[in-house]
């Protein structure tokens, strides 16, 4: 048995960072040494920043992109500890920062960490590019009824995938929507389809469908706990890899 | 056990009829005493219509409506044989023309002959009503690459049995695609959702979606012998009726 | 638009009751006019039991056995309000006493609120019924990884109603595992299979498989909020029924 | 366009001989120069066996273990054509045959050429490694009432894949069968569940059940029609391949 992984949580007090604490404290593979929040914040058992980082093999921070970008900064400057980041809605600065650190310390990024549509999205990318155009591919998805866009991102997501695995563009081969007299299938569409009703988390699926044979690939999210535990299978790869930027991809072992 | 059903088939020589042929000689609870196609033609085993309806309790009949009318003003005249019409296409004149036959002759007709198809509609509609518009009512359908129309026409019927079941006009709630910012989903709409690909037959399903809780109910075709077995069904359910116009909701006992 | 339906809350302290305020709260139809708990019980807007019943049209009781037989004579003898029961594991004279109450009194009883899975019981057995032995009828089940049995009570429920329609005992027909050389599949059985893993709160599917087409009748629970929801559902049903005992085939419309 | 790959049928009178010239000749990647069949066959554009050799890339092999080794030493002698070979059920020693004809020309041997299937294989393997014990992975496979056996050796094939990924022997954590009081589900158990009905020919998925997600990987079968497209793609893959021995998964790009 290794010793468990040291983990610090930023963002301590947040939504997302009360859900890690309790995910990580539920895990023997993981000891959580430290939780802090923004400076100047009060709250039972929070610590400063400098002291979680003396103090952890690897960080979790769900924050903002401001504050992952300090972060990533003073983890580099001290040459540790790992980061996984969960933030989003980064600017190309924010970026290329991020980048920077990542020459002295190893940093997972993920605008997703559900491990689930992260290795979907892996196998539908490779079972796209190994069936190729003689497999129709289709992607359903279905959410809740107050959801007010379609098709998801994460539908989209599988989509790019798919015409990565095809070499194709998205844009070129999507088809949104069919209603009326449509024609045949041309070969190559990448086709979506939309269900909304109830309170459905999410439920994404991929058919490659092909003369007298169907591949279907599909996730079904039934609470946000998967998010946590995606961070902490991210934050376990992490611990002792070398300085570089990482997906979930990688985490996943898709290379 | 009861004698076995006397069935004649018309239209021997199309597609349909000969298929009845197979399903209704390897049928133990039905006897084929006769097979005629229109005058005329030569076949083996052929005999002529007035001849087989002599000796027939049920003519099972996928023709053209102009015979079935004949066919069934003949039956009726007779006061039998009971009568299986799968043709389609009728004209208002025409199917006043079985109307009037069916008072001296029992005749189930319909458009489609799947028993599966036809439960899958009585239940929609008994589900549709008994929920009310707590839940939201999403229909998806998939076919064959080479379909060329969306939704399909059973799909649409499906929608009109939920809507039935609702109290409203189908086309007042329909909603056939969503693309891009939707908003949060009306109360009361009926969602459509089609995917293309592959060689599949047919599959529709019908999911009535509350907080919580998912209804579906689905139906998966895998070839057209589903067609004859529904036939038959009719034919052994009609054989001992009264007169009366009847169809496949009647022969599966929804009321 | 009708008077709101006067909802008292019986257990209103225990885990059920409270749900069920919630529920009753967010409803437009129904105005929450009284939470009692057992005498002696101490909490924020509770009344006694007695002032409730003058006030409400139903009361709504998830408690135990004993306190909803008295919750039961006391209605009886005021000749209302009407009654919701989901209180289980009654006993024969229990029941009885039920009886008794229930020809003064209109009263809902019922081992599970869900409106889903009643509605998909009520289906099941007349898809059985309508489509014959033909009809291959299996029953697949699944829950998360803690649960204990197999297969689950509902799936058991729903093999029950299955062998209804089909007008045999299940215990007759049942087959719980297939394992190794079975030969092939007796016509009449009605199989089960069992899925077991991650935090699935329970899914059931009922398929009636016949040659070229299979009718699939499912439910997906998503959480407990739907026992409340069909507690409602059954409330509003009630509330102006003439005095008998019901359940909730009853409010669905399954005669 | 590249010029079309040459193929040649060995076994050209057989069922899956037939199927293949016509998927063949419908395939404008492929010629079909020659159909041959055992020496002193007579059917009408039958060649012989040399002759066959002499012109075509690639040969398509469905036939017997004794003339599939015939054949591989007949190809090796001369240096080519490639070979697929679909024959099954070898002895150790014939294998050892195709082994040492496979270092003179390269030949795809597989007992399965669904592409669809191959493909599930790969990805459960993958999905088993990444997601590792945290999911509990489950078979479900269903098949026509007319199938003897249970699982499928299909489903135990994809069981073997799930355990390969995990590092485990299938028949130490297989659970193929879940009755009455089981208790809860053991980590790292691989489960098994069947479905018999109708006429299916064959659906097999494998999920993978965390708390709180679900990934599931699965297939349909609709004809067999699969085969020959699979062993078509088997043929344009392995004709300008160097010396050696692949199966479907090199042909799908698995490594």
């Amino acid at each position: 048995m290794p010793h468990p992984v040291k983990i610090a949580i930023a963002g301590a007090l947040g939504r997302m960072g009360r859900q890690m604490a309790l995910a990580a404290e539920a895990d023997p593979r993981l000891q959580l040494v430290a939780r802090f929040h923004r400076p100047g914040s009060a709250g039972e058992g929070l610590v400063q920043r400098d002291e979680a980082l003396a103090l952890a093999d690897v960080v979790i921070d769900f924050t903002t992109p401001a504050a992952s970008v300090d972060l990533a900064k003073a983890c580099a400057a001290r040459g540790g500890p790992a980061l996984v980041i969960g933030s989003t809605g980064f600017e190309p600065a924010e970026l290329a920062a991020i980048a920077t650190a990542s020459k002295s310390v190893a940093i997972v990024r993920s605008g997703s960490y559900s491990l689930g549509l992260n290795m979907l999205t892996g196998l539908v990318e490779q079972a796209a590019r190994a069936l190729g155009p003689d497999a129709d591919i289709e992607i359903l998805e279905a959410h809740h009824r107050s959801k007010v866009d379609a098709p998801s991102g994460t539908a989209l997501m599988l989509g790019e995938a798919a015409a990565r695995g095809r070499g194709v563009i998205l844009d070129d081969v999507a088809k949104r929507t069919r209603d009326g007299v449509t024609g045949p299938r041309p070969v190559g569409e990448i086709g979506f389809a939309v269900l909304r009703g109830g309170s459905i988390v999410g439920e994404h699926s991929v058919s490659l469908l092909a003369e007298g044979e169907t591949l279907t690939l599909s996730h079904s999210a039934g609470d946000r706990s998967m998010f946590a535990r995606g961070a902490i299978a991210a934050a376990l790869w992490v611990a002792r890899r070398p300085p570089g930027e990482y997906d979930m991809r990688d985490v996943l072992g898709f290379a």
